[in-house]
């Protein structure tokens, strides 16, 4: 067996990110547009508000004709008009006279400032309808100037935002009934090993059922990529090798599961070398995933991911996910790193940077991490209630409840721009 | 015009949640499970590991045949069987006898113990394969005993669980194939304002594009809603009332927005009349969304959102949302409430409770919290950045850069299982 030189996590993450590529832009509906990502920069199209409005239910008039007004001297205005929101006034409003008008309707001419209901009196006399006010107004008062908001033309949106309600409210006021969005990257998932059963199978001796495969397909969901499920294989070379072959002719990138220890029967750096597959990196200075292979053909990333599922699913958020996010134009395509406070002692040595399926909580204004899996069914449901990884740097030899560790967040649309490094100091 | 009486908003929530109702159970193939919720405890069908296994690659052995090996003193085995994952060995293994064992494989008959590659020497001949160690094993080493991690029967997961890509490995590793979820509640979306254009109209005087049904719509998926969209109204009395009476016979819940203001043209509350549903309450004591409205009528609630943007988007998380999160058995309906640092002065004062847009950020081990509309284009592009709301209790003047505020945290898979209160006191 050749000996395998462990890169350091961040070192491998950029030579992954190296042939990352942006993906083709397609068009949908707006309706559909639900999770995408923009794949351009969305612009004004008109001015906030379009038309000079009015912010409150009241009535419209020439602030002028208040002067001198208060509490011992009223104005009276003849109201000529009621304007509900969507409609425009017919009138040219002249002094003396006032419009009756409903919140986010155009300001009418003639007019320059809004009364709100409360200070005014209604009145009906002589077949006709009066408004009296016992205080002077200015011009401009409770009018909304036109673009007072957003100006024509400002961006508002950059490309690769994620789709969520509040950008497609922005979608849709101005009139984005077609958005343009980042292609899904296709996806090509295999699952390896000889001890795999399909979860419908009943369990066998030896045997487990392949959990890796619906994991990833859902990361892959998650991150944005559309999946191109390509089967579960035995260890066996030849039928491996045209699975991956043949799948390869379908997909962007290619994820496989198992098949990259150093074992017996472990073939997928056989089956990279028979491609002629650039391999970028075979080990990795961290735990798990250490064994996690990244190799490229062409333009397509080949991701040979670990068979036990910790290390399948760290190495999928750590290396597959950015690639993903890359491609969909997001700016941030990284997990956010941050500081946390250890909530419990951590006491096992780290001879390698070690990834801990973790908790975050919050308390008193500060940010507590934990390992998900601190009580007995750990192994199994620490993935469940994960929502980050504790990153602890090798050489060290744990460490105390209440020290600051780095965090990586990979369940929050917030990311990070540049690749984390393995350790920050401060 | 009758006064309406506010009311706090934990006491609304309180209302509301009183008529919150858990949805029926659907069974669902697990590859289109992600993003569903458990109707139902999952528990392990098996133990894990199902059968003593192998956490290495290496040679299982009978412990005692390795008494009194050292450095100088090695003990040599005949390796008589290859086992892979995923296979069983066929022989009993006797004294002096080992089987090269791939990880994950079951511990042959007649073994006790295994010992990994690195510290095993191997060896080919007289025809047979041997391997030589020069160091003491004990029973166990190596060994990981059957339900060492999880035991038959263990509880693995809460109904109402948020089937994540960690869950659904878990659905996988104990075969359900099917998967108990709670069925998606049916919310029927019905818009209302003669002001209302649509996403794809020309935008005309007085007019302003419909953002509130997208953004509402897309509210609704990502809280676990099935939308039914039931259409975009003038504020007409007769049409709106046929409308809401016929979507009511198609939906679990309605949601409208517009019409809830005490103008002249808000018709709402006498649609609500007509219909015999039960206010119950109709003024919050909140911004915004203070005239948000809840109805019920037999077991259909009925929420008359804002009609302003904002309004509307705050009224759904925190009065919506949790009644389709009960729907879907989340035992955390309500959005998490932490604590945070105000990152810049917030000088407004507040009569009422105030919901600021707002985002979440981190350094050193705090986390911190600023309004999401803190430039220009602030009340366009604020719901596009906003992952929380501050709340600022009401009758407070403003606060300062750095003091600890409220946040209530809506977009995580984590909440809170209580109703979090209008002000907490520390």
């Amino acid at each position: 067996m050749k000996r395998r030189q462990p890169i350091r996590v961040s070192d491998a993450i950029n030579r992954v990110m190296h042939y990352a590529q942006p993906n083709e832009i397609e068009t949908v509906q707006i309706e559909a547009c639900d999770d995408r990502t923009l794949a351009e920069d969305i612009v004004a199209t008109h001015a906030i508000p379009p038309f000079p409005k009015s912010p409150y239910d009241g009535y419209a008039f020439k602030a002028m004709d208040t002067k001198g007004a208060s509490q011992n001297k009223h104005v009276t205005f003849e109201v000529i008009e009621h304007i509900p929101a969507g409609k425009v006034g017919t009138k040219q409003v002249q002094t003396g006279q006032a419009v009756r008008i409903m919140t986010g309707a155009p300001i009418p001419k003639g007019t320059d400032c809004v009364a709100m209901f409360e200070i005014c009196q209604s009145d009906q006399q002589y077949g006709k309808e009066w408004m009296t006010i016992k205080r002077e107004m200015a011009p401009g008062d409770n009018v909304m100037a036109q673009g007072s908001e957003t100006k024509e033309g400002t961006k508002l949106l950059h490309k690769g935002t994620y789709i969520n309600p509040g950008v497609k409210a922005i979608l849709a006021t101005f009139g984005y009934q077609e958005v343009p969005v980042a292609k899904r990257p296709v996806v090509g998932l295999i699952t390896t090993g000889t001890e795999l059963l399909q979860v419908g199978d009943e369990l066998k001796p030896g045997k487990i059922r392949n959990s890796n495969g619906p994991m990833i397909a859902s990361q892959l969901k998650r991150a944005g990529a559309k999946v191109v499920e390509l089967g579960s294989l035995t260890d066996e070379f030849t039928t491996s090798y045209q699975a991956v072959e043949k799948g390869l002719q379908r997909v962007d990138m290619l994820i496989t599961t198992g098949g990259v220890s150093v074992g017996d029967y472990d073939l997928m750096p056989a089956i990279y070398e028979k491609l002629g597959a650039k391999t970028l990196f075979n080990k990795v200075a961290m735990r798990p995933g250490s064994v996690t292979t990244v190799a490229v053909r062409g333009k397509q990333l080949l991701f040979g991911l670990s068979g036990n599922p910790s290390a399948c699913y760290v190495g999928f958020e750590l290396f597959v996910r950015p690639t993903i996010r890359a491609a969909l134009y997001e700016e941030t395509p990284h997990p956010q790193k941050i500081k946390a406070y250890l909530k419990t002692d951590f006491p096992k040595a780290n001879p390698f940077t070690r990834f801990v399926r973790s908790t975050i909580s919050y308390a008193h204004g500060n940010v507590y991490i934990e390992p998900s899996g601190i009580d007995k069914s750990a192994v199994v449901t620490s993935l469940a209630k994960a929502n980050a990884f504790m990153v602890l740097p090798g050489g060290t030899r744990g460490f105390q409840k209440g020290q600051l560790v780095d965090a990586l967040l990979f369940q929050t649309e917030q990311g990070q721009r540049d690749i984390w490094q393995d350790v920050s100091y401060e």
